[in-house]
């Protein structure tokens, strides 16, 4: 079946590189194949309430250095259980595949791109089985996709991370206080091991290694005695306390139900180094510069080879597949392989054995 | 009198720019006066506890891209009303000048250059009444100093909330969310107005004029209902609610009384904002990167200027006095004119009007 | 007379800020006095031509972070002077203001917003001596304009100068070598002055200050020999040696009569140099990336307040009158107080003294 | 034999990265291991010289954003083929690679981290080869080195690439201008390559594919016609016409023969186009600023993995290997298999491919 007209949307938080991800797509498909490029708005949900955009090279001119996605992007959308609210209130899932996958025939495409997360991939999957037929684009600010060395987006948050430790290890020193660090990391602590160790800090706590308390004051107090007064402590959002619970600073605004649960974990540890310590201590939440802003040159290359990757995919009718950067070549994975599944950070994994090696504690107990 | 051996201090908050100060005192000092450059370490705390480094050409090299201040910094230390805990726990205050000013004596200093805000002004000008010759050095981020246009650190910080505001801004879009930045400023609201103006926000909130949230929904809704379903805002920690109280975020970490406290204003506007709109907020705390870091080129610029017209007024003897940037000159200012005032944005400021006429609203009833 | 309909035209070399200026005009005309305004293309081209753009609130949505102009600039288009290759082949100018005037008329504009440097103002000022209602906003990537503190442009050229200034000397330390950054500055010496103090240049030449190659020699030699064998050095383009001519470095493309001019004054004192010491000299033409790119905050809230104040000048009837910043105000003007005069380096300027104060050396005989 | 203490050195032009290696070998060689650590200053020029020094935690504190590196490196010093002017002026070449060994033996040295390019590498393998314990970490800007994946300073090399292309690219949209962008790259394309994709070039030249002047000419001028009259165009240095030669641009200061050699292929081609097309061309030549400066985050983790492996390697005997990143892991490579080779952009490879099928010219015939 030769290939006229594909698809493309963008699900799950904003990450830097989709922009690239949509122009890549969209000039390839063009300028090569000459096929028609639909975007389709705000992910799963543009394509239940058909809402769409052509996509053009001269509508994806001048994206490629912009942070987020021009076609929008939501965490909602699950086709297969979606929310509802009930008249009497209550919330109930249905499943919506079936509108999605008549509006896809209805919109005459040939070729879906599900450019995602782990959770978007899930259900880019599902509607490849169902019989719509699915290329997956990797995307995870996290990069804890299965099946891909990096994800786009990844490298930017880094960056922004390593560029803040850059700042707060000035003032750290001015002032001799134990400055923190909350990164991103639900899940997985790659973002808070790679920032760590190339920003230079002293002490990273990854969800994946449960820190003892004890054990990071014992390395801030270390350095006090040797002469060195001021720590920089790198957390990941998801890092919890050994036996104790994940702290989940629920997101302002969201409906709170309690201003308590504002602080994170960053601000629950420098709670307890203040109280523990006769030093300063101060922590800075990341929060969301981490997602937007202009990619690195990394991050606009990678999204820009994996479109193009993708448009290639579709035209050999390699469905059901993800393309992957693995070493330095985008391959085909099928999607079911790494489809809601989350790569954590192993405990022997050779950048906790190299961050430990140069002095750095993960707070072992 | 001939000078041949004079200090510097830092005091107050550590922001970028100290170090070019240091770096143009001790270099103008020794190369063009050849004096003898004494650096008093962490403030006043190290002038009265006699702890000095000496200042080289050699000493300052390199420091000039660098955050921060190589002689560090404190908050404490007011020599004349000095904190002390009792036995019994109770606090006391107690006057410690003299103590300085003989250790000054004892040091062999001929001048002080003190470098700080308003309080550290403050201190600096009662020491010189008391007969220690002291040239003041105006520093703070707010820019709130009277008595000169500019402070350095100042372009720095807002260089950091645009740049912050840049990659929000992308996020905010693609997610359709109200996006809010919450930046320093607990009494003055120039870097919130300046970098929210530089960095295209819709709202501004600044200590100066309290605000209703009601106008701040309103326009929010307003920018919904044509089409644009996400809003920047920028919040000053100072801002506060018509009729409300300052809300003051604990800083992490020092002896939290309750978790409480850690929502400053923003993520109390967020919370608010939240509940009565149908749209997603979110709430990003700039903090302590806006402090440090490499200063940008016109701190850079404007440290050194002032250390070399600070080193030119110790030499002509004009003691009392603080250098001040006026327009493209350095001149000298009396520091009784400046200390302990704090400089606010006044309600019809050529800002606020450029503000109000571009459509950027300020939360006015 | 009401104002209804406003003009915009943006003349001469671009420069970053431009756009924030295009956007602030058009939200303060349309937001505060409900007027429409037109974008010029090109420059007078598009005067001459009629080629213009409605500019609206939408239209320049996006544009504040930008580089360049969104409605284009070009160096040519003196309206009273204009050149023309006339059939022999021979260069002839005409006299072409009254077309000019005659579109502006017929566009049933009611003011013309003229961005530009001296050149461009100088125009503008004859234009509003020949009846069209003209108000200035000045732009020069240089800072030589007469009557205001800062042109937008010049901060970021500065900051992007500092920047790479900051890379050249970890290298010229590594390699132990002498480095030349030439930067913008044909008459002017403020970029390569103010960015070499910021940069920590070792010497800094301005075409204000003829330099004596034997000075700048003994510098290097002198720092060497104090075991410092790497110099930076910063060049303005249009610095010339002592009985010297200046070597203009032909812009590469056109139409080069001979390759030599390539190599403008950097590479000229990098030659020699590299002849006379026996040290490794690179030389560094930083060119165009000064000019474009996302500008500083600085420059962003600069053009932006240039903007709504011209708006506002024209609506109280200013024409005739440049909008220039002095100090911490934006102030009117009398255009031909400025228009096509330069405002270089004085010999005794306070940047000159601070300058050497610190050991800078200009390369004075 | 178990190691007591270790050398390192780094050879060739300095990148980004280098002191992340240097303080990470230290580390992991003092505090893991208790080893000492000599820096040997200048690179093998330092081992002829018994030139050292002591490396310490201590004294490579703060060096990780630091660009270049701190004990020095040189382009000079081939053991093996040392050039000595004798003393009729003639130039002969001797091998003094016994002379390095009896120092290396002098110092007590129980390995050698060599830090370099291939030609580096070669020397480092002809000194194992002779008896000499050396491990080879790869440093190459150009990326171009055979047996690993990515070395330090490409990707910060590949960054400020980008960074100018964005600067250049509304130069020349506000200009309507073809912008030329010449990078690095003598032997191989790949700075070129990765940052004209990333940075949204229209046209990229490189050393493996020879350009003809025609295809170049014929895409600018597609565009003009297509309504864009502007184009971005990047170089590698190392470019060549079809059936022409490379145009090597003397370094400014290297004793030049001829000013015309200053003119390098980039104002080459920029003097071309502006001959043969009515537009305006304007060449900048990137030059050292891609060498120095603070790495980014990418380069500061793979300097640091890089210097960690090299101690464990050393550590298990694995002598006359290079530590080399494939894919997500830092592995062993026998030396001989890297040393003295490079790696050049195979024709039909994937980031060709890509290039090509977004629509970017390789100005192939």
């Amino acid at each position: 079946m030769a290939i006229k007209r594909v698809g493309i949307l963008t699900g799950g938080g904003d990450c830097s590189g989709l922009n690239a991800v949509i122009r890549s797509v969209t000039r390839s498909a063009i300028i090569k194949h000459n096929w028609h490029v639909i975007g389709i708005e705000d992910g799963f949900e543009g394509l239940l309430e058909n809402r769409t955009q052509p996509l053009t090279v001269r509508s994806t001119r001048d994206i490629l250095p912009l942070g987020g996605t021009v076609i929008g992007t939501t965490n909602k959308g699950n086709l297969f259980a979606y929310r509802r609210v009930l008249p009497d209130g209550t919330l109930a899932t249905e499943d919506r595949s079936k509108e999605a996958i008549d509006n896809f025939n209805r919109m005459g495409l040939d070729c879906l791109f599900v450019v995602g997360g782990e959770g978007t991939q899930e259900i880019g999957f599902k509607l490849h089985q169902a019989g719509c037929p699915v290329i997956g684009i990797p995307k995870t600010i996290d990069n804890d996709l299965y099946g891909t060395d990096y994800t786009f987006g990844f490298q930017t948050a880094v960056q922004v991370a390593v560029d803040a430790l850059d700042r707060l290890t000035t003032t750290g020193k001015s002032h001799q206080r134990v400055m923190i660090l909350e990164v991103m990391g639900r899940n997985a602590g790659w973002i808070a091991l790679e920032s760590g160790i190339a920003g230079g800090a002293h002490i990273i706590l990854i969800p994946e290694i449960p820190y003892d308390l004890e054990k990071v004051e014992e390395k801030v107090r270390l350095r006090a005695e040797g002469g060195s007064p001021f720590s920089i402590i790198v957390v990941g959002e998801g890092a919890r306390e050994m036996g104790g619970e994940q702290i989940v600073s629920a997101a302002a605004g969201t409906r709170l139900q309690g201003v308590a649960q504002l602080g994170g974990v960053g601000n629950y540890i420098a709670g307890r180094l203040g109280r523990n310590l006769d030093l300063e201590v101060r922590c800075t939440v990341l929060g969301h510069v981490q997602r937007g802003g202009t990619p690195t040159s990394f991050d606009r290359l990678l999204g820009t080879r994996l479109g193009h990757c993708a448009v290639e995919a579709a035209c050999q009718g390699e469905f059901g597949k993800l393309v992957a950067l693995k070493s330095l070549e985008v391959v085909l994975v099928p999607l079911d392989e790494c489809a809601g599944k989350v790569r954590t950070v192993p405990p022997g994994h050779q950048l906790v054995t190299c961050a430990e090696a140069i002095g750095i504690s993960l707070g072992r107990a």
